[in-house]
């Protein structure tokens, strides 16, 4: 069917869908953070209501027209990407946020909300919200929901699952389905909501969200510690989860090569100098006065002693709280600056992690010896971005997918499958599995209209 | 079909299928703890392993032959109860352990284990599990994953959706869905654990699942505090909450009748004299030496001075903590020991509970002036048991829950909806979310076998 036929059968009176057919203002609409560009799309919705999205997506669904559901576009597995065929809804224009509850400690957001809005509404309500990642700025609650974003602070807040106690979402055929009461305990029958949770658009698109907020701390503290191997790293974080328990907020690891780059790339400017096999970047919350403080050091002492850590800085102020994660924020910076990259979002059990970083460096030496690893994550959760810089990606990644898996992780910790991770998801997904998130798809979706080709 | 016919049928070899079929042997088939017992099942499975439950699903499946799924039958909304025409299938001969994986924190259990056993093997590698509920001592994990259940540490640990890494279930055709990786993170698609939880074995048995385990705290204390009203120990756990953060575990309620019934049975043995219209339980864990631990006294003492307490009773040693926590548990003895109760496990959202518990007076005393309200529960989760003593039921009920229901909360918080609470669904949930929820579970279970009946 051609687009003007389309068109023309689209709800007129009511809603403003805010469509867009001029070639120019779509080409911002054309690929997610992964900067493929997919083709132009015939058009782009941008409805600013939930009964727009509902309308719109009726009029696909009656015209069987593919839809690709776009938020932020910072997604890394190019599932937002368009394809030959299909028409784009984006939700950049329902950004609206509820007041903050503070007695329940939750709002009430519209999916296309950006990250840090949410956060800002939070922390001038004296809460705040548990999950942050570098896309803060762009990224949208709703493809947050979609792809269940993880982040720095997962051993603390969990992933966004854990942060959803109500959600609307409009089926493929325009029902809408909303569930945004908020409350922490309720099991009136299945939780459909959890369905659109980490779905990436296969089930439903978000509309609608209620948020859970958590508590600001009284005050955080960092520590940046030169460790002499991942084993060491998995007892310290052991100690200090055993330790601080909930306090614990973040444990994350930079491997040398990363590390030293960074290192170069900021002339020697961070708060400890190259050298060390591994370095980890550990924050605590405290609540209350001084609570739990001197705990952080004592762990941290003891575990120097025990030559766990061969250097430690401890952050006494703002200023050197901020200088230790900005090593943090410089892996991105330091990664995307060398070219060829191929990144590998991996996570495998803890205990495995050793295993996983020695046998892909001897797999890496045998594809290609010119190859050069660029590792750093969220080590506390199993889950390691490697990034390899390679000629030979198409030998490499496979192998690389197929290892983690064989470990027992996955092959996508926290970026989703989109288009661009469907070729390894039977790595780690049965085909019973498989078989039923596709019986799912058909009972959701019958005409396959939404995000048709992703994850499948 | 008659049952010989259906056990005839059933597969032999290789399978220890555990058929019982002996009437007195049933007889603790019948009923789970609501005490009324539905009809003696033609025959009870209980198999020792997944693929044993697979094999007798698959006949079940072929024979369209309904099945109630029972865990430990400590369930309260019915959903365990038996059928006219039903076989039972009965998990409680898979109930081994994994070991704890410490490093992960993790440990794999067979649906059949009870809550109990996992604590136990928790604690003794210096863990903990994050759920807890009276009926620990039979309460399986499976029965706890299909009714997702919650319990009093909600406030830290969230209900028993958020401790599931990993689950094992089989289809009503047989279909075993194996993802037991535990990992804290994997977006690898999907994630169809969650049809599970909360999904009352309406789409599947759960018969293994790897759980989270969480640090053990170095210490824990509460406090008793008797409270003027509602609004007064709503601004306390708001003030709780921001001083403690994840450090405030429990938040609990016991309204006057309850509290002076509890008196009076203990013969003025408890920490603080009845008198005073509202009791709160209060718990903080403490991890590492003593910190946090003054921040509650400090917060408990300044809403003393600001009267938002009346008394307060903070536990100093473990003899105390206990006396505390025994109060709590008075709850339950002294409701069930009035006879011609009623229980309602409703939430609301939190600003909305004295709203709740004033209209529920007036209306309570408009439909039966001889009706005594005894109210206890989860305050800090908006989680009340409205439990009442009338004659009245039949016109009770009904308005409690259009009432919870019109204050934007649930008609089942934390029990689920099984048999007994099924005619209240639709109060809260849509059209479009009951045809979703049917829509499922044609998708998963075509022919209807698995807990027919109960929820829909
Ligand atoms: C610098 C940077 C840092 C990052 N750090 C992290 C990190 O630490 N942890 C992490 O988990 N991720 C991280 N990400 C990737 C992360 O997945 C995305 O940032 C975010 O979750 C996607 O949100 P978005 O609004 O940009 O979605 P998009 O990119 O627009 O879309 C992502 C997917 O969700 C679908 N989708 C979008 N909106 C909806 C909706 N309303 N309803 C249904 N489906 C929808 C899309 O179809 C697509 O499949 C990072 C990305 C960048 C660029
Ligand atoms: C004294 C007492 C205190 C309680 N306190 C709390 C509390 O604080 N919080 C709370 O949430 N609940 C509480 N409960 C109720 C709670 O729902 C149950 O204790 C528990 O979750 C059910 O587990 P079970 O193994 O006994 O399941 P059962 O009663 O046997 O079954 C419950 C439901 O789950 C289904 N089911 C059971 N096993 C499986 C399986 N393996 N796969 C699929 N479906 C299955 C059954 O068909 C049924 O629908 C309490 C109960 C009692 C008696």
């Amino acid at each position: 069917m051609t687009s003007v036929a389309f068109i023309e059968r689209l709800p007129a009176g009511g809603h403003d869908l805010g469509i867009e057919t001029d070639r120019d203002m779509m080409a911002r609409h054309l690929a997610d953070a992964t900067r493929k560009p997919g083709p132009v799309p015939s058009l782009v919705a941008r409805p600013k209501t939930t009964e727009g999205v509902s309308a719109f997506l009726k009029a696909c669904h009656d015209a069987g027209q593919p839809v690709a559901v776009q938020g932020g576009l910072t997604g890394l597995s190019g599932g937002a990407r368009p394809l030959e065929g299909e028409v784009v809804l984006s939700l950049e224009r329902m950004r609206s946020l509820g007041p903050v509850d503070a007695v329940s400690a939750t709002i009430v957001v519209e999916a296309g909300a950006r990250l840090q809005t949410v956060q800002e509404a939070a922390e001038s309500a004296g809460l705040c919200f548990g999950v942050d990642i570098g896309a803060r700025g762009s990224a949208t609650i709703g493809g947050m929901i979609a792809t269940n974003a993880g982040g720095i602070r997962v051993l603390r807040h969990d992933m966004m699952r854990a942060q959803i106690l109500g959600l609307e979402a409009v089926l493929a055929d325009g029902t809408v389905l909303s569930s945004l009461r908020g409350l922490m305990k309720d099991n009136s029958g299945p939780n459909l909501n959890q369905l659109f949770i980490g779905g990436e658009g296969l089930f439903g698109v978000v509309t609608r969200a209620c948020l859970r907020l958590s508590a600001k701390p009284a005050a955080e503290r960092n520590a940046l510690c030169a460790v002499p191997s991942v084993d060491s790293a998995l007892v310290l974080l052991q100690r200090l989860r055993s330790a601080l328990g909930p306090q614990l907020t973040a444990f994350e690891g930079i491997f040398a090569p990363v590390y030293e780059g960074i290192s170069a790339m900021r002339r020697g400017a961070i708060p400890l100098p190259a050298g060390s096999p591994l370095y980890v970047i550990a924050e605590m919350q405290i609540f209350g006065a001084q609570a739990g403080d001197d705990v952080f050091e004592t762990v941290l002492i003891q575990a120097y002693e025990d030559g766990l850590c061969s250097d430690i800085v401890v952050s006494r102020s703002g200023r050197e709280f901020a200088a230790i994660w900005d090593v943090r924020e410089g892996c991105t910076e330091f990664t995307f600056s060398l070219g060829r990259l191929t990144g590998h979002d991996i996570s495998v059990p803890l205990r495995s992690i050793p295993a996983f970083m020695a046998e892909a460096e001897t797999l890496l030496a045998g594809l290609d010896p010119e190859a050069g690893a660029y590792v750093f994550g969220h080590l506390g959760d199993g889950n390691l971005h490697y990034v390899v810089r390679t000629g030979r990606r198409e030998a490499v990644s496979p192998e690389i997918y197929r290892l983690a898996a064989r470990l027992g992780g996955s092959v996508t910790a926290e970026h989703g499958v989109g288009l661009d991770k469907k070729d390894y998801l039977s790595l780690v997904r049965s085909p019973a599995e498989l078989a039923t998130i596709r019986m799912l798809k058909a009972a959701l979706d019958p005409k396959a209209i939404l995000n048709r080709g992703r994850v499948l």
